[in-house]
């Protein structure tokens, strides 16, 4: 089907104007192609461009949009950015997540037992007492947020008439659940031609929190790195609370038995009893553990004398990585996932950068993790990441996360962060 | 996409069959194009038609059939009707909602901070607390209905036994988020050509309510008036109780600071204690203020000689205004929304005739006001809007209101109509 | 719209090198067409196949897909199987369920007040108190399943921690309302030619049930018969119950006042206290009836030789009748459906082997009738239907069933079987 587009030719008149006069100001232009966009009724069905027709014969790679078909992928949106070593797939439809990430014989994602990019048509998040989110839950990254982030639970929210009224949050919110209302693709003319998917999703609604998540993800040709650069802003008139975590979630092979987590920790605390049980070995895994119960582990990080912190996950011989680097301004709190389960149960290790940890948004705010917008007011989150395929850059990595963790030994705490009713 | 027309073919035949046959006993025969039918399978995806290829050379005005595409109005099917002077825009998959109406410098509309016409796939009335309703609500007219149409709360109902069992009760019901069964334009070729957008939109189930909605959107060309002309049947076999209001939500610029609500009244109560304090200004509305609070409004219209009341919204300057008029027999009560909050935050009122107020079905019940339908039974409504854009109109309409009000003073409650819980 | 097939070239290759490799070793290959594969992104809209065109020009029937439009069945795909005598319906998109079957003047089938083929996109299964499945009801055959298939409420389940966890259960499951991943048609080049239409549901979620559904049904040339064969595979890694009814529903003109359910019965219950009422006549029917309050019976019926059991629905004279026989090793339960309301209210009786009755599972788990699968078992249900248009064929069938029943005399009790909260 080929999208209709209303105002299509007026859309390419103002883009063929504006790239002119930016081509007088600042000389290169961006290639750009508007994938989807609510406003101007754009979507692209398929699509595909070769990095060599924009930036010269020499330079590998491919963006590549289409759509899956059937069950309960029917309809969902797929970007795929090759920059010629490494490549990453989006999807647009489930809120801007990462399904997979791609290098060589690395691969940042797991084997879920959600086989299909589930389009949130099919999704009931309020199903199975909050849970229903698990339903869909198959992504290297899939964001938790905006309104809240943490697991299912009563919380109290401020209803219309200024009174408190109370609501169930479901597990993890809805933006991962949310189609983007906006999705572009930039390739910049000038050198590093920085290669960038930009997309908005809106979580809106009357009488409620009007959060809008800007995100680019972008790479650079034939980098083994890429970028995760989001912008939330409170787009209502009251101020509003908002939560935001990176559920990165590592599996096979990078994840095996004897993989390492290399992070520079301020403090560790187990997220639960059962965490606690095993808090001496949270830097270490286990392979595929039938009958393994998820550890979770709740790591304020240090950072570089620039505020950001590292962190690292190797195989086992050490020869391979991947790395996360963002702002503690930005993203304090750090969650450790482990879930090494049955291979066919999901094998799998989140990292999960963000405002607060997965306690229910009651728990998060008695803490004082849930931070606030006013009316307007944005806040910026960036991780870059990068995989490593050669020991001497994953030994190096692992020397530089040692610096910041420098004399100052981790603090881990054996009794949970918080043992009320969760 | 092109529709997939199982028996078009067939359906021609009997068009042309039919058209014949009207043509020789009645005279002229309308224009008629189905873009919806589930029974025929019919949908089409686009379609435009001008009226000068239907009425002649010199009569303005198109109807069109389009589809939104993108986030959360993915697929939502929209039919603009424009009659060369005053055009609507009617959104099958939303209920026959009517999202906007133009008219030169006039619009009947509002800036709800949901910016998209979302569609029913992604919608979750539930959720929320059974609030979900809010994250779709954008329509300038929206109907309330057809089960239940007020506050979300428990309620009993009848189960299939015959026993009493409960359930709850979602915001505004269900019926503004089911998409049409069926959407025909018809244009009729005698004068005054009368151009008709119809519908059917199915509330039905097993073991529950089974009521249809046939709806009527019409204008004639050159007109600055249109006509919603609905009947509500029940084609169960079992007498069903209803509620319908007609959400009618008027934002800038005909709000504005000093725009007055003209109504003929027998009662006015407020709805809650908020409303209660602002009851001796409700015919008058502020400019967007920060932070306010709804107030509603149940009002008990007069009519004239022939059962109808009158009421208008004008601008400050009393040189625009948007009249409506209906049967008392039909929709009794009337229900005004006000909500000046910021312009971002949603700044309208709603003006909403109904068979009720919006409370819970089960306070609607205890005071009378929840009609019911034998099996078979219909019920028919028809509201008529005018945009007026002259100053002499909207005196003239406003003396014909004060002439129902007559020497009948209104009676003003200081005491919100109903206190327990709601 | 075409459907995007991104690697049908290899696909048909991998196909082509099958098939010759087949023809080498087995001799003919059948003809293959795959509909639906998640895997392989692969959805056709519109296809047909004459059978003549592939198994000679004296063979009548056809196999068509196509796609619904409109309402709420926009976008549910249809496979119409017709083998010259005898057509069933199988709806991809609603759990493979079978909407109709017809042969002449006989049909399965029955008029639901719900009218449309509901896609799942519009379902809410846990709304009105658990009972949203009602709202998508109109199928012939429909199964309940697999996590759990009987009446709404609250039941325990083991969380991923190995707590005991709270949720509630929704009416009948949600196999009905999953869309197939996969979907293909297969057609014997071997005589005697059968024609099949197989299909793979999902009922897959992380920290949960991971069941599939592998479906087969299938008839051949110039048929009365045909056969539904499913297997249910636990492919998770954790011990797993399961529930299936195959819920059958059987209406007008088959059922009417007069028609006779013939059945081999071991013992007969009542469901409830009205079901009790009325259990001396639950082998025959009255016509459509204005206010009948549904009447449930749970039969445990008895088997021939082979441990099969057949029961059969027939009209008033006993000139028509439809046929049910499978294995009571893989069906134990029979429940049957009374509800011979008013006939736009749902004129129907469904006759539904199941691997337990449909009391909620809490209930059916305390009486010993909910299986569990180990990882990676499997269990397969295999029905054979016949219609029967020809007295002495009706008169053969009664006879069969008589010489099951034997002098073994039927049980039948006047106390429901379960008397506790349900």
């Amino acid at each position: 089907m080929t999208a209709k587009v209303t105002s299509k030719a007026n859309q390419i008149l103002i883009w063929k104007t504006l790239i002119f006069a930016v081509t007088l100001t600042w000389g290169a232009t961006p290639f750009r192609k508007t994938l989807i966009s609510v406003e101007e009724n754009i979507w692209v069905e398929n699509w595909e461009i070769k990095l060599k027709d924009v930036l010269g014969a020499d330079v590998a790679g491919e963006v590549r949009k289409s759509v899956l078909r059937g069950g309960k992928q029917d309809g969902v949106d797929v970007v795929r950015v090759h920059n010629g070593r490494l490549g990453f797939e989006v999807i647009p439809t489930r809120g801007m997540s990462v399904r997979r990430v791609e290098m060589g014989k690395m691969r940042l994602a797991w084997d879920s037992p959600v086989k299909e990019t589930v389009h949130p048509k099919f999704m009931d998040l309020g199903s199975r007492g909050g849970l229903g989110w698990l339903e869909g839950f198959n992504e290297w990254m899939v964001r938790c947020g905006l309104e809240w982030a943490g697991h299912p639970g009563s919380d109290e929210f401020i209803s219309n008439t200024g009174d408190k009224a109370t609501m169930e949050l479901s597990l993890h919110g809805k933006i991962g659940n949310i189609p983007a209302s906006e999705a572009m693709i930039i390739i910049d003319d000038d050198p590093p031609h920085r290669i960038r998917i930009r997309g908005r999703v809106d979580e809106r609604m009357f009488y409620g929190p009007q959060l809008e998540l800007r995100t680019e993800i972008s790479t650079e040709p034939g980098s083994n790195e890429f970028r995760i650069s989001d912008t939330i802003t409170n787009v209502g008139t009251n101020m509003q609370e908002f939560q935001i975590i990176y559920h990165c979630n590592y599996g096979s092979p990078l994840l095996e038995a004897g993989s390492h987590f290399l992070v520079p920790v301020r403090t560790v605390s187990p997220f639960n009893e059962n965490a606690a049980r095993g808090i001496d070995s949270y830097r270490t895994y286990r392979g595929p553990t039938h009958g393994f119960i998820e550890q979770v582990y709740l790591i304020e990080p240090l950072a570089d004398a620039t505020g950001h912190t590292t962190i690292m996950l190797t195989n086992s011989p050490g020869d391979r990585g991947a790395v996360m680097n963002w702002s503690l301004a930005e993203l304090p709190y750090l969650t450790q996932w482990k879930n090494t389960a049955d291979l066919k149960a999901g094998y799998v290790t989140g990292l999960e950068p963000g405002t607060g940890y997965p306690y229910n948004r009651r728990t998060e705010r008695k803490f004082g993790r849930v931070p606030k917008l006013n009316p307007g007011e944005s806040r910026s989150f960036t991780i870059d990441f990068a995989l490593l395929d050669r020991q001497a850059d994953v030994t190096a990595a692992a020397a530089a996360i040692q610096k910041i963790q420098g004399r100052r030994g981790p603090e881990i705490k054996k009794i949970p962060l918080y043992l009320g009713e969760e």
